[in-house]
């Protein structure tokens, strides 16, 4: 692999690619009961129905949209000032937190007074906060006590998505469009709540129960608020981070604004190589998502690789170095017991979380408990100063069909139910992760056990991957099993790219990913029956039917690739009018036979057997007469 | 689209990248009860366990092979001169069939006279076989007779893909060989019937009682002979076809070729362009799979494309023309009433099927009942005549989520299954058709009407899709649906590619398609508990724990694509032996952190927590005295 050119600060760009506004999108904001609560979102115009089908105008369509400000070509991106902050007078008025003289942390203050590193450094303006001493920050706490936090009610907002706005703007206009576009299957919610209006009282209180997260590190004041959780909208996580053989900060920040474009609601920075510190700065610093790291991999950097070598004082002072720039989460991997070791022998994979086999590899050398389990408590209060939440790693998740739920596995995972319980005395939110590996009828089990051990954290999981058998392909492997286990009720998938297993994932990989685990994601609301998710998929076959061929692109989660596909075979622009494509031609396209069977069966009525018998040769003539049209205007 | 070239007999030549043998494999062949019965298999090859790791051999694994003699390097292969014959023999020895002088269709024999097609034409060398007078040669015949075939004993053999020759092997050789590799989940078969080895009987009995059927028609010697039904594997179709905008005969016999090498069990010719008949000649005489037909298409094209203007005759001649090259099923139409059409003046996308919207807009014309449902039993003295199975075709189908399991999809299934009922009269082999686009939470309800309305007849889903909102990614959308139906009892699922509802699939189109259904096929046998079934995953997991790097590739679905994407960042050979890849480099692989830990962790045995109780400090040194490795030889 080519070693990438040498990143300096003052050449940093934002990726063209990333800010080209998305087809017949712009951004709207809603506003809340303050005119400093602006909730993004994006509304997809629509060409009319062709007079053919009978000359009416298509609503908008309003969507959850996480790509931030990059989608907005009103806004001007300089991704050496960062994103615009969201969020830090709403921080400040709770008058519970101060800001520090700089890092407190002894490796970040290293990092700073290394002029080495001036470079390429972002040029962060301010100094880390933290809470005041007694003060607890996290939205749980807040909730607990009642209060319904701004981000809350942004959260609430944006969780509807205009969906009552768009209904009584269909009921206002008429005709078919609200018939068509608001119908939806009853779900099979398998035991969520999903009310058909989200309202902050109802955020505070999944919160306050710990039965969602809302990720908010105040030292991230630049993310657009968002919620994890069983009643919400099913999120997904895109993965990115360079390792030693590999990737620039450059990279890792497209890869960012490349993910949050096509759909990623948070994203992990994984790195494991170079400059941990500098890249984790410039991605937070203009990420409009929640970002999330595993603080181990840094330390292990610190200590050159030899787990060993880790002692809770160098991870603790990681965790305070990485909650003052602003990481919204972190796993760590305090459910992987000394005993569950042995669990392990069994298995055909060993241990496949690089989490996990670094403390593994730790307990036994020092034949002593996890650290990160007999310091639980002193995690807890470093997570609670910043509102940092938990993402309880699953250190033995099975990296097998073979090792699928297996001892070792759901040890730790009753171990992690113990852990929750410590973390909500200290109202630290917490999610907590999930497989991996699992065939799908093994799948439930999974989200049971969870469910129960874990009294309804949030549970989010890596796929989980339904066989071992295609490296290349699993994003689509796990797929299958990440829609699966959305709809049985885990609130947040993180995907999986097609270089799994083989290599790091690039732009078009992430890209890959996020579009499988959309997918996934989006399928599970369907099935769950959450309020208005059938909308968008009503919208884009409505546009499918009518022929309005950019109206369906455009209302897809890739318009550039189904224009693309459809414009490899059909690429002059009098294509998107035709009634037809390439695959069946004129004369065989089905939605193009089919145009007038609506209007003739509603003049037939249900009872068309009646029909038959009166004066059948009567109606052919009819039909024939009038052009022999599947569907017609009515 | 470029016009394609012109296409002659003469030059015609297979597709070189489909006769690369695949890597580290070679074709194998399990004899029968007669020197003629050989049933291919693929043999993939591996490499020993390394030396860390224990230093055995690891034996060969048997897979199910569809690549027919293009994969197997001793064949030289002519697509002039088309397939050895396979049948022929067991054909001719039963002696209910006769040597025709010649097609007995009026447009197979135009299209014989046709001078200005000879350039084109495949050179058959032999003339049609039909059925002597009174005789029934279907294989559901023969099973309700008592008769086992050689067609049933070779699938029977086929289906059990040498699993206790293997296990037998395993079991002789010790070690840990046969642990890893024969564990398997027990499965969830939802009511299938599975037994570890499948016998002859077994399949005379499956076929007797329509639980599966065997497509074989007589005028296809060269299959090689495969069955579809619950209670053997789950099988995938690919599509293939050209349309009036594109594709040349040249182009469908590579799609063909390069479909059967990747997986597909069965392929179906849906062409509604140009030579339809020359083409399907090219396509069935070179094709080891079964092929199936939507004849309706060919009728059309034979009105130029007036649906109204179609009679039972001309299909009539077209069953008997496309019978008499050797098509082994049809996709048939008969469910679709008169009296359904009006049911679909609600949907939101009318009738999706082509077929469908054929017969919807003949029987408008002609206000008559479909005349494929009135003649059925016609259409069954034909099938028996040569033994062309029944697809029961879902022309009332959903083409949206909107449409998902309405009262017109589910009014045409109650009639298929009474259709079913009079095929079987006739011993006529059948299998449904099946959906479409359905929510997760609605596909079961699909499941449980087909088994009860159809009498447990093979289901042959269309996917299905489990959301509209992805065009360009279909192949994902669908493959989740697939897994699930497949399931729950779905034989044989119809693969959808990246290109639905876009455009004419092309060659990588096919192979996308046809790696998302391997998979949706596989993960539902493995859920079912299909013998065997594990056995794949477990190699290719151990290969991967043992950094087996080639291994892992070889014994995937697609070599190449692993291949190429572990190359894109480590190209060099040296990096096969590497105990890392580049997504984390040599420091953070957890695989090559727990190298050690199956040997530790078993000489501290299960009772870790008594040995920390003794001498902590002892075992710790050990273990760092041995090289700090988690998983060392035993």
């Amino acid at each position: 692999m080519n070693a990438p050119p040498k990143f300096l600060a003052e050449q940093a760009q934002v990726d063209e690619a990333s800010v080209i506004p998305l087809p017949c999108s712009h951004k709207i904001h809603v506003t809340g009961s303050r005119p400093d609560l602006r909730v993004p979102m994006r509304e997809i115009r629509q060409s009319d129905t062709p007079a053919t089908f009978g000359a009416e105008p298509n609503p908008p369509l309003t969507v959850y949209d996480t790509s931030g400000p990059y989608s907005d070509p009103t806004v001007s991106i300089d991704i050496r000032a960062g994103l615009p902050s969201v969020r830090s007078c709403w921080i400040e008025e709770r008058q519970d937190t101060e800001a520090l003289n700089g890092p407190s942390s002894t490796y970040g203050q290293e990092r700073l007074d290394n002029a080495a590193l001036t470079e390429m450094r972002f040029k962060l303006q301010r100094t880390p906060r933290r809470a005041l001493t007694g003060q607890n920050v996290s939205q749980m706490h807040y909730a607990r006590r009642g209060i319904i936090t701004p981000e809350m009610e942004y959260v609430a907002i944006r969780e509807n998505c205009r969906r009552e706005a768009q209904l009584d703007a269909l009921k206002a206009r008429g005709g078919n469009a609200e018939r068509w576009l608001s119908a939806q299957h009853p779900g099979e919610s398998l035991g969520a709540s999903l009310p058909g209006q989200i309202t902050p009282e109802f955020v505070r209180d999944e919160i306050a129960r710990g039965r969602a997260i809302l990720p908010a590190n105040i030292n991230h004041p630049e993310i657009e608020p968002m919620i994890i959780g069983r009643n919400f909208l099913v999120k997904i996580n895109a993965n990115i981070g360079n390792s030693a053989l590999g990737s620039s900060i450059q990279e890792e920040v497209e890869k960012m604004t490349w993910a949050i474009r096509w759909g990623g609601d948070t994203v992990m920075d994984l790195s494991t190589g170079k400059n941990i510190h500098e890249t984790r700065e410039w991605i937070i610093r203009n990420s409009p998502v929640p970002i999330g790291t595993v603080p181990i991999y840094q330390a292990l950097e610190k200590v050159d690789g030899k787990a060993e070598e880790l002692t809770w004082e160098i991870y603790r002072d990681t965790l305070i170095e990485q909650a003052e720039q602003g990481v919204d989460y972190f796993t760590i991997h305090a459910g992987l017991r000394l005993a569950h070791i042995p669990l392990t022998a069994q298995r055909l994979t060993g241990i496949v979380s690089r989490g996990g086999s670094i403390m593994a590899k730790w307990c036994l050398s020092h034949h002593k408990e996890n650290f990160l389990y007999t310091h639980f408590e002193d995690i807890c209060a470093i997570m609670k100063a910043y509102d940092v939440s938990f993402s309880l790693g699953d250190g033995l998740r099975p990296g097998s069909i073979h090792d699928a739920n297996d001892a070792a596995q759901f040890a730790e995972l009753k171990t992690l139910g113990e852990l929750t319980q410590i973390a909500w005395k200290h109202d630290v939110q917490t999610m907590i992760e999930g497989p991996g590996h699992v065939p799908m009828h093994r799948i439930r089990e999974n989200m049971e056990l969870q469910l129960s051990l874990c009294q309804e954290a949030p549970f989010y999981t890596l796929g989980p991957l339904t066989t071992d058998i295609a490296p290349g392909y699993d994003h689509i492997t796990s797929a299958i099993g990440a829609a699966m286990i959305g709809w049985q009720g885990t609130a947040m998938l993180c995907y999986v790219t097609p270089k799994e297993h083989l290599g790091l994932p690039d732009k078009n990989d992430v890209k890959d990913g996020i579009m499988a685990y959309k997918i996934a994601a989006h399928a599970a609301d369907l099935a769950k029956g959450h309020p208005g998710a059938q909308m968008r998929d009503n919208a884009l076959s409505k546009a499918r039917f009518e022929f309005r061929w950019d109206d369906q692109f455009n209302l897809g989660l890739d318009p550039d690739k189904a224009r693309e596909f459809h414009d490899e075979t059909l690429p002059q622009e009098g294509a998107k009018l035709a009634h037809f494509c390439s695959m069946c031609g004129p004369h065989f396209c089905a939605m193009k036979i089919t145009q007038d069977v609506r209007d003739y069966a509603s003049q037939i009525g249900v009872s068309s057997e009646q029909a038959l018998d009166q004066g059948m040769a009567e109606k052919a003539q009819e039909f024939r007469a009038q052009g022999a049209e599947l569907y017609r205007k009515v």
